[in-house]
């Protein structure tokens, strides 16, 4: 098993089933040495599982928990990718997309779900750029989208 | 001709004239090996197309035609940047801006105005990484904005 | 000094003390040639300095500043992460959220704040591809975020 597959596993962590692009494009795209991972939703079996806005249905708790869960589907597209997430040398840039109202402002919180995951599975290699912002809405109603750039290579 | 010009004749497109930024920007920048497109709106003849919002004043076919149209501005882009599009290796990534109300879902589906174009003009080589979101508002009012990098060489 | 240091100072620019990440991620992550900077709001002093949605309570005059005023932290983020901004071969691409209402258009204008400054710092170098897009909402209410890549090296 892969170092950083061990790792998932001390964290308790479970990679979810790769979901399928909803549309004509592809999970990855490696042009190297950078892997860019498309939008993930809050997949959890088929279904989005986080849907609505924050500062309207959906709580702080409820947003961060789907940031998470999009970063997890981040890491089962890279692995499913790459083969092995030991390929994996550092997380360049996210950016997180927090389905909003306009008076919301805790954009950085909501997205730390998916930050504080990559840094604790990635260590140093996993502490990034980002860019947090507040959309309209999402694909399928969900509260939470995020993309990813990698570094890989061996 | 070049290759991809004949296919984009094949399926009877014509790239439009290209547009002129509209501020202190370029339409393209190369950092080798990638080539990044500037977001592109729904122009036609020095106009945007297609204005308003998915879920309110624009439907559903009119948002999949204007992000279709973005691309086919992509590619003129691109092509006036490299002289020929035959330098394109592939689309590594879009980002598809769709101008959505709070309750609007069908993102993936307006977006795909745009994935299934560059997938008809560069098959394989045109399945990209991609994020689809919805935003509140667009410049001059446009429905869609969509940005892309490419990987270039040769 | 460096060149692009006595640029700033015959501008009378000066950087703003570098803030913090909101969260567990890094202002910058260098993908050689790259350089990823993170989203930056129009801080200072500690505190955002210009709230509030374009199209509602902000005027275009105070989002153009708002735009410039990223870009500064942008450039002072930069500076921190390569010791000397002359590391910086070219501004690659910036992104542009204006925190907007529906109806609002403008975005391009208010983008130029950040464009028509890097532009006036690095001259052509500073010429990027970009796109501008209306947000529903910025973390802490700003108006407007910016993030970059820059191509960097020597």
């Amino acid at each position: 098993m892969s170092i950083i597959e061990n790792k998932l596993t001390s964290l308790q962590l479970t990679l979810p089933t790769v979901s399928t692009p909803l549309a004509n494009y592809v999970p990855c795209v490696i042009a190297e040495p950078l892997l860019f991972v498309s939008g993930q939703l809050p997949y959890e079996n088929g279904k989005v599982k986080i849907v609505g806005q924050l500062g309207a249905t959906v709580s702080e708790e409820q947003g961060i928990e789907a940031a998470r869960h999009c970063m997890l589907n981040i890491l089962a597209q890279a692995k499913a990718a790459l083969g092995s997430l030991d390929k994996i040398k550092r997380c360049v840039k996210i950016t997180g997309f927090v389905s909003a109202t306009a008076d919301f402002t805790a954009h950085p919180k909501i997205i730390n779900g998916a930050s504080d995951l990559i840094v604790a599975v990635l260590g140093d290699a996993g502490k990034h750029a980002r860019a947090a912002v507040g959309v309209s809405s999402l694909p399928l109603g969900a509260a939470v989208e995020v993309e990813a750039i990698f570094e890989v290579g061996g």
